[in-house]
């Protein structure tokens, strides 16, 4: 039955199964301290193996307590270790997790179709972020050929400098009078720059297949702004939140409430770093315990997260 | 001495000695009818050894004629032959072109960083394309740590729904008044999310280093919006224009004209499948002639793009 393949419908039951919202990045750095730990390191030549190791004993340690992973591809990138993300999303799949590939693509025509490609078919992901600056041409070779995949698209992101180009007030010029136009200010606070991708995010969203009242086609906000993910949550009903930034970048569970519908659904909340190397926060846990401590990390944002969802 | 390092000065330098701003792309397609030609493809199982003795003759035939190359990742990602990609860049340092990765990463703080990395030290790239929709968090890692190397930063696409967002009428909060601002109407034209795109890079550029005017931070602009590409010249006057969509998306010669400086510099103009496949839409070449046929059409673009520049 294809609705047993809908990205959406398959992370929301996850999410009532697991009782969690919690998507766990998956960053591998191997250099500079306190990142994966040294005897993991010297224990292989290459790097796609010292990953994909750390990855295995993430996702054994933690793979009850979360429905999806989120490995951002940069680092496996850096490191020349594509093999090792492949094998890290097989190995997600077998212990029942979802994928979604961090990787901000954006481009037109073919070239947009041969990253939907690669995010899918050579890597196998189950849904990935996206970058609209294009517009639907870039958006529309993931949604014809990839219908029941999921997409977060850019609205609004956590850093401080999101503001440069995303918070700049933006209007349509059908709406613009020829001589000139009333602006008050409450109306300019409505139309920033994000507001206006998300309002695109919402119309491309119209013909989409609804799942517990939501479709294939997410977005990402910034856990860092939260009255900002309060106005866009009502600008995108249909629209999965994911939601990065929470934690190691300073935001917290109070500030991403607005994201949730009565229900406790509508947003996934990723952290990496402080999962990842939760480790090296903490007296309790030595190196070799990193899959500990990152369990123990995920149970306490599912703590604080699933009391206020 | 630093400065020969410097990707534009040294762009600069082989457009002048090579008389050309044809910037080749290489977008390699396994399927369908007319791109890379069947006996290539039934002579090596690895797609890697297709698409690198596809560039490889690609590059035998037009590198005295051109000063740079710019490989799509996508096509890359999709047939998994990175190692192709990096053999194709080898090829084409050692025949004297400069490379730009298209690939328009974005993201912030060390993922950014990663991307660079990957860029510059796994791919070698001299080159790459970015998009700012983050804002400066995610050029700064570039600038600070490849200073030395060309960035071309997403202005306004040659894609029909480039309007779609980057034609929506945008100006800051802090130039609003609190009751009512009027609006002219060339003042709307100068104030699309492009132009306020235009102007981040132009304040980018502000204090880096001048190579005949050009900084290593340059943007890409269409071909198919002369208008657009006249004022955006005005805009950014130190930003090498990297100018795609001539050819095969519609743009024509006289239409990038306002790209250049009196001295016939400030713009490379690329095509790929128009290049790539030039073969396929001539009845002189055979398909083992491609890269004759190559060789012929970018002769023709120098023809052409010497004329109006």
């Amino acid at each position: 039955m294809e609705i047993e393949h809908d990205f959406i419908d398959k992370l929301i039951r996850l999410i009532q199964d697991k009782k969690s919202v919690v998507c766990m990045g998956l960053d591998p750095r191997l250099e500079g301290e306190g990142y994966i730990p040294k005897y993991l390191i010297d224990q292989y030549d290459d790097p796609n193996k010292i990953i994909l190791e750390f990855n295995k004993t993430l996702i054994d340690n933690t793979h009850e307590l979360i429905p999806v992973i989120k490995p951002q591809i940069a680092f496996y990138e850096k490191y020349d270790a594509l093999n090792g993300l492949k094998e890290t999303i097989k190995y997600a799949h077998k212990h029942d997790l979802l994928v979604i590939l961090d990787s901000k693509r954006n481009d037109i025509g073919s070239t947009s179709e041969a990253y939907a490609y690669s995010t899918f078919q050579v890597y196998n992901a189950d849904a990935c972020t996206l970058n609209a600056y294009f517009g639907i041409d870039g958006i529309r070779p993931y949604l014809e050929n990839y219908k029941e995949k999921g997409m977060f698209i850019l609205v609004k992101t956590s850093n401080p400098s999101s503001r440069d180009f995303q918070n700049l007030f933006s209007i349509r010029l059908d709406e613009v009078s020829d001589v000139e136009y009333k602006i008050k200010k409450e109306y300019v606070e409505l139309e920033r720059n994000y507001i206006h991708m998300a309002k695109l995010v919402e119309r491309w969203t119209e013909e989409l297949p609804l799942f517990s009242g939501y479709s294939n086609l997410g977005i990402v906000v910034g856990a860092t702004f939260p009255d900002e993910l309060k106005i866009i949550r009502q600008i995108t009903p249909a629209s999965y939140m994911l939601i990065p930034g929470y934690g190691a970048q300073g935001g917290s569970a109070s500030e991403i409430k607005y994201g949730f519908d009565k229900d406790g659904l509508g947003a996934i909340v990723n952290s990496s770093r402080n999962i990842n190397y939760a480790y090296n926060q903490s007296k309790t846990f030595p190196p070799e315990k990193f899959g500990e401590a990152a369990r123990k990390e995920i149970k306490t944002m599912n703590l604080q997260i699933n009391k206020i969802r």
